[in-house]
């Protein structure tokens, strides 16, 4: 396997899939630059194994699953579930020692497989708590996946800095120009980093418009992004006009989370899911929040990211000595921790 | 921005975009490797800037001109046409000392918008006096633009040499075979290289036969080119029956400018302009010449010219100990002169 | 011409071209990462040239042929068989002494023009007796030809281990899992290897089946491949049930020839012949048992070494520390002999 020990943090949890993404059939990925088979047991439990024969180097995925195995597709020799060589159906049909392929800890949760790439032990406490997508009703929640040919803190700069938002997106998440003026709020703690805008805005956004007690009447907004390593990033966004704490369950409000795996330095799995507190039975709505967020992504702000990929020429953005503004401390301060923790892994 | 010093001449003037090619909107075209976003202010002159904001590095060509100035897509800084960041809508709108852009020289002359992209100041001298292209009727000037996947020297060479016509292009402009034998006059001065063919043919060339007094009888031709840095070609080429002299004022003729700018160092922006001194009001005949001209290169020189490039696998040409012929003195003089130029440039 | 001597064996026979291929047009391959033209002289013998014109570096492949010479393109200047230029038409016609292209020794055999790449003189006794392809019914004799985008050596060792057939390839060729198990004999004679099969099946091969005394019972089968440098593996399959001489002449049986040529270190053209002993008149069965074999390899061995190309990112496969099992024997051998020539011809 390649070192990419300094491209990447990898003792950590990724988004390998959406669960839906992973059958009983062979599920094929490139995650960290490395490739890797994803296949669920027949008790539906999921597997990662390295997508390469240690024989000859064919792809594993091009093979076939059997009794919880994967077969390769070229000679025909089995793997099981923690990467051990089974089966040889070649001479003597003796296992060679080293027949084996590198087995990577998965967790499913909160509707995404996540897998564990690092050569320290898998930590299930570093994944951040993200229950409050599994609490409500299910068609007030939706997942998406998108690639974006873009190196993954790309995005995540675009998502811990919303100052965007006005200048790039359409009409239904306007904030009717209120939200660039504020200096955001940003913490940051236990290398996790917070950032808070808080507005008023007429008339409310429309996407929470008609949920609120008086349509088009002045209404307190806030978003609040909040990011932990590698890539998660935690957004919840809500109106009032009632004066109540600007939180979700107080709020017209939805709880998202973006979370981004690099495919490879320059191309990244875009993961996203979202949990609404209002109009929670309507599958209709439900289906069009997720197709309007996917195509905010895919229009807007997916096609700036791969002009600004092009134009750096680098995925090193602080060596390019940018000009930074009131609404960079977040993302600016992101980087720095990430940079430091991939420097310390490398160590 | 990249140095680009060792491989293009940068204080000298290149053609960026056709005066129609650049309106009020923003154009965008990559020269000598940089991104660069080209428009015309409300009073019609024209603007070039660094096509990349330098802040988070998004094309500015991708976002609104407006009151002269050029908005960021992505976050919204406006920068006016010196480069200047003149609004910053974030936070408290401070606007950072270093906001700013290259904006590079530009002249609009001949049909052609020219930039100077060195670091000395722009010295409109340098530019050669292609002004006989602007004298006469408007429907005997015509100009056009095509792009190669070639280093812009092998377009150069191939300009320089003109003995290629009889081997490559079809029956319009053959000389019947009697251009090749001749052994050309090169004359180099003042960093100008001048190449100058003469001969007889019957039939005379067929883009000059209906307008000469004996259509198919013999006639004396010439042909002259001159380069001058970085790229610019001049040729004159013009055939005669009364003895008179050999220049674009005295024999049925027309003067032409060929001028190339580096995309990169393997693909090539290649303009071209052509004026007449025959048949000067017929619009229709004009189009048929510049198509004719485009295609020649688009379906003889530009193909032979991509292959020699792959067969290259290098930009240094003489490097490959080529075997060189008469006809060869011209173009060699040439490269040999922008070498040293772009060498005294880098020291 | 670049130095591919670390790359590629050169003192050596390669297959250029099926002999149906080269006509009296100019033909154009790349062969050992080198362009050639070959062409036949008008008394049908075929010539090979470096594909590149040593004054300006134009394709020839892209001019014309002419009295046994070609023209090239872009300049006139003409080469013969033996690559001297014998005609420039330009100022008085002087041909510089180094006006000349490398011409490349062919031979033509076997439906193939084999070309000699190296510096040493080529050697015709260094190709193997393959004119058991010449002796038979020409109905019973096949060629094809393909191209893959992996490195050569990914094919040596596909066709020298065998052990695949059961996994990869379906019904006509199935061995009923009886190959697999055996544990192959390997010979190593004089630079060559060969690896031998034997095994009983029912029912037989369904290649063979209807044409040997008792379709669907049981018959004796073997396998035997032999490579010989660079890339040449004869491969004789067969079967009997009668007890007879496990040989081409005593068994029902076909007699191949595959034989691969580097285009560049990750392509390869991939030749094939292929002769039998049974149903020699019918020129349909021919033209369905070509056709079977080009869509195994297309359909079933080609993705899979084109993913095996993909993972291993280099071309050393020894140096991935591949876990080796008993059927890889045959094609570790044939690496270890290929990388010593290439060694010593480079050293």
């Amino acid at each position: 396997m390649k070192d990419t020990s300094r491209k990447f943090l990898t003792n950590t949890w990724y988004a390998a899939a959406l669960s839906t993404e992973v059958t009983d059939s062979l599920f094929k990925r490139r995650l960290l630059d490395t490739p890797v088979v994803i296949y669920r047991r027949d008790d539906g439990s999921p597997v990662a194994l390295h997508d390469r024969c240690p024989h000859r180097f064919a792809p594993l995925s091009m093979g076939k699953k059997k009794d919880d195995c994967v077969v390769c597709p070229y000679h025909g020799l089995a793997f099981n579930s923690d990467g051990k060589c089974t089966h040889n159906p070649h001479g003597g049909g003796h296992i060679p020692a080293k027949a084996e392929v590198k087995s990577y800890p998965l967790m499913e949760k909160y509707g995404f497989i996540w897998i564990w790439m690092g050569d320290k032990p898998a930590d299930p406490a570093l994944l951040p708590d993200y229950s409050l997508l599994d609490n409500g009703h299910p068609n007030a929640l939706a997942h998406t996946y998108m690639k974006r040919p873009c190196n993954y803190e790309l995005i995540t700069d675009n998502v811990m800095d919303l100052s965007h938002i006005d200048h790039l997106h359409g009409e239904i998440i306007t904030t009717r120009g209120q939200l660039s003026p504020q200096i955001p709020k940003v913490e940051d703690e236990n290398n996790e980093v917070a950032v808070r805008w808080e507005w008023e805005q007429t008339p409310p956004m429309l996407i929470f418009n008609d949920f609120l007690p008086k349509p088009g009447e002045p209404a307190a907004h806030f978003v609040e992004v909040t990011w932990s390593h590698p890539t998660h990033i935690q957004l919840t966004v809500g109106a009032t006009q009632d004066g109540s704490a600007m939180d979700y369950d107080n709020t017209v409000s939805q709880y998202d989370l973006h979370t981004c795996t690099p495919e490879t330095e320059y191309s990244t799995h875009y993961f996203f899911a979202t949990r609404r507190n209002h109009n929670v039975e309507d599958a209709e709505f439900n289906k069009i929040k997720i197709e309007s967020m996917h195509g905010a992504f895919e229009d807007e702000d997916g096609p700036i990211l791969d002009a600004v990929q092009d134009q750096m020429e680098t995925n090193d953005f602080l060596a390019l000595d940018p000009v930074l503004i009131s609404s960079d401390a977040g993302p600016v301060r992101v980087r720095r921790i990430l940079k430091s923790m991939i420097e310390q892994e490398s160590a």
